[in-house]
């Protein structure tokens, strides 16, 4: 079947060997279900050196890690303000409102980040017709491949906890975000009550995990990742894959890999005629316009997305198994 | 770590070689996420050659393929009648309820199995003060370890569908039913609106399937997959379990040595002192009136359910990895 | 139109006539909206003066008061466990479920009243796959025409407390069950964390109230009475029904005499041939089993409602206006 | 208490004296609950002359019908395109996300009006990881005092029709539209599937109607009345308000009325210094730029809204009760 390189998704990429390796080691004989194994355990112990006092919840997608960690911190009459076109806005089937049962208010934002000035701006006075504004949360590296610097995340969380609200942190992609900035993952979400961080996107097969920073928020996580269906009955394949790739700063390879493949890419292009970069390459998406007359001709080849048809803006993502030669096989294309 | 067999769930059981390979197999190079891949084509082309023509939805766990069937089924205001002590009664933290929006009405079976009869005397009046009365779900086969006949489901569902029901199948352990009555998977749930199918237990890792037969369900059922957060972004890894499975027949293989070890046991305790067995085997799990004096023991030695503690009664459940050497020292101890 | 006495609900009487007075007395020029008007003021100064220190929010409908007040108490992966048949369990369209979005579990009882044996035997062990059982609502008086003995409420009170959770009393009657008792009404509900009050069958056009008592459960309640679409613009011609019958006793004049009237019903046919009283006459409803061979012309000729039709049980309502002679001629008929 | 005259909002005025006339005689003896009575058959009778076929379902708040009549249109996956600011938006506590489950995604407009220009350039690709856009609703007259002509509905409707979509009016203030388009009100809702149709701005005590005009919306809308709470047990006392207003086209008087004294506002302010109109003035509020050193000081002297501070601008309501007095007053108030 295919195997072709293509820049559409870091989902495109398949497992990184150490975690199929992991899975395949922890396949022996019988376990207890739903986290009450030892390799969940040490899951969690390994979770805790990363980012510190917690409560942890392994789940399966990042819709549901998300869902989770937006549940502990909402009622229904509370709301989130997040960036127009974050991935809980935009790309998760409404699963959000539809299952913490509260509203989404969207700020428009120029490459993904939220400030405290724009939140300003959203403010609404607290009466009992309006929604009672709780949630402030952000996507680390953002989905403009931007990624808020620990101080910037921190400023938003001192702004959050200032208005009485919590910062929730949708971290599908924290590890690029701190390998951007060379820091630890706990320090990329600075301020953070409570992370979706995701590994998927950083090699694993299919693991995310909801950290509960805020004690106020901890004691349910099990419910609530239930109640979400995204509790697996044999939890000891997700733990694996989470222990796998946090030993030996095994993220922090795959993502510094990824992040460098998407500069490359950008610097080979940047200089190319009709060829602009619309946001700081910050992560491992390169948003770029691209010459009108071969945009679809390349999106097809290179199987990735055309961001914004009305000004030919592509996403080019890289993946922890991108090469040099297909990052420069992708810049003769364009430039050609 | 530990690997002792256990006797607790089926779930215990780690993954079966064949699907580990099938993994291992697709992990090569770049495919496009969310079900436009190959992989996924393949076990949708298998599906049907299993259940015809329906529409498909893979999913990830048990909780969420019977939140997107029912979701598909019901509108908020309407209901779901079930054995009491149904999965989605007790054991899915109220996410049918919750995400659903609907109601679960539930009805006191002997063994696990609701009958038209049982269905008569839950019938209520249609008014405007009462949910509209709408799906009829059932086990298949029983958390009792009991398995419906093909034409019992289907007189359940010829019952449904003559009062404007649709019929839901919750088949985590359809192949411990198919297996045990010696017919396929689609004949087990015969008449069957819309079937939650279970892999899970029958030893992939995690793969379950919503069937939409009934034509009026299925549009959105990619729709309610997302919203449900059961969509899994590299899906190849969940399809090829679904194929390695329904190839070669490997899911009759495994559910009827399951079936066949839960038998041994049943037969090899039950002439046993203070043993009684409470439910017909038909399945791989057995409930059994265990000695008071050892069932306490018994069961953490051997890590199994105690069921119902006011009556002694075990939940012996066996799995595709289960010897029959493991259910002699089983039946030593029991019968010591 | 129709002004015939029916037997079928209290529902079917009209308004008092000093409800209606001060409806018209209220209609006098602008007063701002939605509970910002001197009128609520006072309305809430009279509730304060009833039930001490509390959060108020007056509603619309029983089913509204009961879902404000249980989306307070409740977070969306725990539950209720209330009487089987309870109002919110049959009579609310699933109200309850889908906008808290948590599970009912209901126990069967004999006359409508829950204990804390029988509570106890509803409890179950408290891990991830079940919801956390949270709140015990009780309705007072019952479905079944019962009323809790003040110390009876105490008691429950104390066990849900003991249990780590929260007493909800459903008073759509809580008129008629204080007037039964001798009592206040606060008293009728000790202990309670927080209560659906209901005015409507006392003979209010339309007037209910949520009183949050348990001090952790008050904060949003306006929100909550808003999202749950409870929340009047003209809010003070509620809040003058509120006042109007917590003025004088007046609450205590109505629910006293048709409780009478049940009484006299009750006495008057008790021995009659093939009638038997089902369950204590501790309100306005009377439920009686009456000749198989009269009892539907007598159901349509008295607009009363069959209960139970296996069993030829009627139940048979009085209201503020029923008159002594209505239920003369009642018994009259039923003994005839 | 308070009976002075405000342009705070069109709740602040009270009963009109033929709907408080109307339910003083309907409170005669006994009627059957929950809309099983005459004076309901009659408001649908009414309401049939008005709308033609359709089905009805009586409510009690804006709120209350808006969610009853989206949740009658919409799925869980299923989105709601509406104007910024519209009251499902901004002004429900959420209540529209929390019941239907759906997403709502707002628009900006520059007068409160949706164009089909306005919604393509909202439209998504129908793509699994999105809600499906299933719903226009738009608010008729807006929530910036103006109001679609008749043709401008219909070409909606056929748009939304075109798209495989369905049209909501909001019409809390439909009978301001019509008045203003001196057309009928089904003719100012033109091409509509289902309305929210108010009566509580016009003069009501507290009544709304939800009107299903599609024939495949229109089976279950008591189960979800009953479901949104909005269900009255003493209907008959909400049917004769709606009979009253319909009858005799007073509806009409009042909204004319109202209008009329909005415009003499408009007209009366519109040349004085500082002072700006924002907005047509196409039914019973003037969105006015007041003089920055006055607007606080009158606001609280004529208790209206100062609607965006920044820009200084007032929102003024008129209701069936303003007289030409009250204006003047205003006007010269604004002007001196």
């Amino acid at each position: 079947m295919s195997t072709q390189m293509t820049f559409g998704s870091d989902n495109h990429a398949g497992i990184v060997p150490e975690v199929l390796a992991a899975i395949a080691e922890a396949n022996v004989g019988h376990a207890l279900g739903y986290g009450a194994d030892e390799w969940t355990v040490r899951a969690e112990a390994v979770l805790g050196e990363t980012f510190g006092d917690a409560a942890y919840a392994l789940c399966l997608t990042g819709t549901g890690s998300n869902v989770v960690a937006l549940s502990l911190a909402l009622r229904g009459w509370e709301s989130v303000l997040t960036a127009r076109g974050a991935h809980i806005d935009l790309d998760e089937a409404g699963a959000p409102e539809h299952i913490t049962g509260s509203k989404i208010e969207t700020i428009a934002t120029p490459d993904g980040r939220l400030t405290p000035q724009l939140l300003e701006g959203a403010l609404r006075s607290n009466e009992q017709h309006h929604v009672v504004q709780r949630v402030v949360s952000i996507t680390q590296s953002t989905e403009c491949g931007t990624a808020y610097a620990p101080a910037a995340v921190q400023e938003l969380a001192d702004w959050a906890h200032a208005h009485d609200m919590l910062l929730h942190v949708d971290g599908a992609r924290l590890c690029n975000a701190a390998a951007h900035h060379g820091c630890g993952l706990a320090e990329v979400a600075s301020g953070a009550d409570i992370i979706s961080f995701g590994l998927t996107k950083n090699g694993a097969m299919g693991a995310e995990v909801v950290v509960a920073i805020n004690p106020t928020l901890r004691a349910p996580i099990q419910n609530a990742r239930k109640q979400a269906t995204q509790l697996q009955s044999k939890l000891r394949f997700v733990a694996v894959q989470v222990t796998a790739l946090l030993t030996d700063d095994r993220w922090l390879a795959h993502a510094t890999h990824a992040n460098a493949m998407a500069l490359r890419l950008a610097v080979g292009i940047s200089d190319a005629a009709g060829v602009s970069i619309v946001h700081p390459v910050e992560a491992n998406a390169v948003f770029a316009v691209l010459p009108l007359e071969r945009i679809v001709a390349l999106s097809e080849q290179h199987q990735f997305y055309i961001w914004d048809a009305t000004n030919n803006v592509a996403r080019l993502m890289t993946a922890w198994d991108t090469t040099p030669a297909d990052v420069d096989a992708l810049i003769a294309a364009i430039c050609g």
